[in-house]
């Protein structure tokens, strides 16, 4: 993760680090001592173990006004010491926001959220551009000073659409792709280019109700309870690691589209909760599962 | 249903009506004038109408106080319209309490709920007996002064120790099987001398994490939200109708025996208020669906 | 409520009453009674017994298709059972949409979300304008095709320009007024003009943290649960019938200013689902309580 | 806090520390450091800082079986670096389990559930009485084994039961006391013997419905939403440092008995976690609020 560089604090002039590697004493004296003698004054930490595979996780976030290392003497003393104790780390400086591109299809609630949340300093990022298979969401995008592209996808050319995607994220530098309701799969080559980059909302209580139609799939079982899942996007459809998870009660009252309009409340919740955290430096992946950092 | 005679109402001295058949004008005219012209006194009506399968039900809850028949009267008379209107109808009169019997295995803390929950007055039925293939819940049981079968149950016995609980519930006449965690697959036989009179809890979220270890298989897929499910007992293992679920947030922090202290209160709070609406006659089974009536 | 015209039905082609007076025997058999005999579908009722008031509540909904009475011939007929039996009631019927005035002051949250729904069929009605005293609104309202009234609010010009605005609301017949984070009180004589038909949204769980900065007060007195109520304006500040409230945990680790954050998730939430009661005629306001009719 | 001494830990054998203090450089360095020179394996860290008072708070728990330092020579070290740095500290060793002490009146559902967790293993403590003003718990609590103490109070005894309940608490070197439900006052006198160490539950989400009936303030005021909260009792009677809260969704169909009825469980659930978070020394109190470490 070393050369993962997401600049995106929380207040205005903090870096941040993130590491995981396998439990050893000594970690947290010798992380707080080195920032310690640095002059960091820490204004948050938080650890973790995972006691049955032996990991540790750490996320510290300091203030750089007294800090007395540049970004690149800081990496560079940092490289030493995570060489020395294998540690898996991420360090991001305040200097460059982290750019993001949004994937939409029809459904507009997604985007519009996180559209909205953006404008109002919500979320710390760059939204160079909006990339859909359909033109309903063009002139929101729009309205909202954005480039949009629209690029519609089928059977036979989808390889070639995905190249050009592909090729419009290298261009902007994107470091975070958004699936807000992109109802098509990404190829396992698409995918591979952005591991642990591309966050989608699937609008079921993973790992219920995975594949199409989640909501009918819902009403048929009688369930009480319906809920939304934003996940990293990996080669397995709807079996990447869960960011975050929400729900809603529903009843026998509630026909499939009620649960399609309970339901986009639920989807735009636990997407721009993922879409946050991510941004600001919270997810920790391994394996197929996530440590978020509140 | 008409034969299903479970006396159970919330106040003293009402009689409760529930019914569902395909839907068609005039339904709510004729039942309601039914009961207007016998001089009762509604306390709670509620009806619902499955749109997409043409069904109508109701549930209608009246004082018995000025009301003009009889049980018997009142079953005869609406017999006559009930055939008429091909109504699946089920009349509760006050007169007796439904009598109840409850499965256990180690786990205690539904148990412990529900007995807790019988002396405190909110369950309105009897407990004629409990049966367990351990011994652990004997003690509690024999406190609250009610009968304790110890039954152990193993592959070879199986099949001699069900007809051994059945022939203790014909003894006394059970109403409503509850299997506060007992941890043994009843046999279809079994199930089919109870048909929608067998209520389980599940510590998983249907239809996730069906079959056995629900926790673990929950924190192995990393969800953020674990549930709990209380249902009908069907042939098919986990898929009898749903009744109610509940749900609680766990995090990365949560290890497989976190996940199952949480979720203990999630399963008698779901166990608890499916038994509460089965005595209530609050449910009616469609398919393998459940209404609710609140 | 006779007088009282917002045709607004879930559905294309349905009529909505709604009922409140003294429970009497009877009741539903004339209402259903009514409503069969002239042919009306029923797709929807409930009913509600305040048994401690002896107050007796009901919605109706039916399809016009097969009905036989226009809404004039309806309301005469009513009318004559309504005297009869001394009823309140609001019959509406699906000719016109109601129309929704929208007052907002700097944070757009709500304004956007509500916007959004109502771009995407959620909010069944009209909005013919949006009033506020600052300019931030414009451009969000503009696009959306609005019209735009900016009236800046001071002690000194208070009196008048609530002249202006009620002027604005007669002009374009508005039905229902949502205060969308509009941080002005309004005077009495303003609020007398719409009883019942202003809704507000206070950034509190009340009756806790009435008045000025609750997330402060919040904060302050270290409550770990936050929430946000919608409610009708009365001539009491924060103390008109509260339709819905919803609420989020927080932690020692939120600070004022991540309350706010949180909480302006809950406001949209339980603001726009007052409004959509409030159009789909779910709302019977008695005293300063509510009942909604889900 | 130095001299407080609950030993109570979450796993077998591990000593825990809590800390707070004014906020300064280099604390995490200097503490981790502390306890990596005596070989203390950390199995949970958790910081917070309250930045707008400029505190800082810590909990460590640490493996025994390598650690190097006994508890008495562990205090006498730790205490150097408290002088120092101004640290206000609690050292926890797994020697000996904090005795609790119960008080209830009347209802009993806070009472069972807790004896019920207790003997399920999930409370680390001891129980060694209970005492009531009534004789309703009698026959649970000797059920679990426990003494009884049946302390009438009316207004001429009260102080003199006072003196009596003191006793009774130092006889058994009480360490936490729990109002599970015991609907008297205590005097200030009272509460002065155990600053933070009692616990009582109030049956409203406060600061909401403060003071007597809260389940009927709530109903009058026609709130959706109920809720109850734990806190440590302070000589301001609803007024201590909150610990927990939790809420349910109530409707207008829900009478006070209703509400009595939801609210039950909300009280076993919040006094429970406080409990349970106070035995495993996660709770600091600071000022009128607390830091929950989960």
């Amino acid at each position: 993760m070393g050369e993962y560089n997401t600049p995106m604090n929380e207040t205005e002039n903090t870096a941040c680090l993130l590491i995981y590697c396998a439990d050893q004493p000594g970690l947290v004296a010798a992380l707080s001592t080195f920032l310690y003698k640095h002059n960091a004054n820490i204004v948050h930490a938080d650890q973790h173990q995972d006691r049955m595979q032996n990991l540790f996780f750490m996320r510290v976030e300091w203030e750089l006004e007294h800090f007395k290392l540049s970004e690149q003497a800081c990496r560079a003393e940092f490289e030493d010491m995570a060489q020395r104790l294998a540690l898996n780390w991420n360090l991001s400086w305040p200097a460059a926001r982290p750019k993001v591109a949004l994937f939409v299809s029809h459904h507009l609630h997604c985007l519009a959220d996180l559209l909205h949340r953006h404008e109002a300093g919500e979320l710390p990022c760059e939204i160079p551009l909006v990339i859909s298979n359909h033109r309903d969401a063009e002139k929101l995008v729009r309205f909202h000073g954005l480039e949009f592209h629209h690029l519609p996808v089928n059977k036979e050319n989808k390889c070639a659409v995905e190249q050009e995607q592909l090729s419009l994220l290298q261009i902007h530098n994107i470091d975070l792709v958004i699936l807000a309701r992109y109802m098509q799969v990404l190829s396992d080559g698409f995918v591979a280019n952005y591991p642990n980059k591309i966050i989608n909302v699937h609008h079921s209580f993973l790992p219920a109700f995975k594949g199409a139609q989640p909501y009918a799939q819902a009403h048929e079982r009688g369930v009480k309870i319906i809920g939304a899942t934003s996940h990293y996007v990996t080669a397995d459809l709807d079996e990447g690691p869960i960011i975050e998870q929400d729900v809603v009660r529903v009843s026998h009252r509630d026909q499939p589209k009620d649960l399609s309009v309970k339901g986009k409340d639920l989807e735009r919740t636990v997407l721009s909760r993922a879409v946050k955290w991510h941004l600001q430096q919270r997810i920790l992946v391994y394996g197929h599962k996530t440590v978020i950092f509140d």
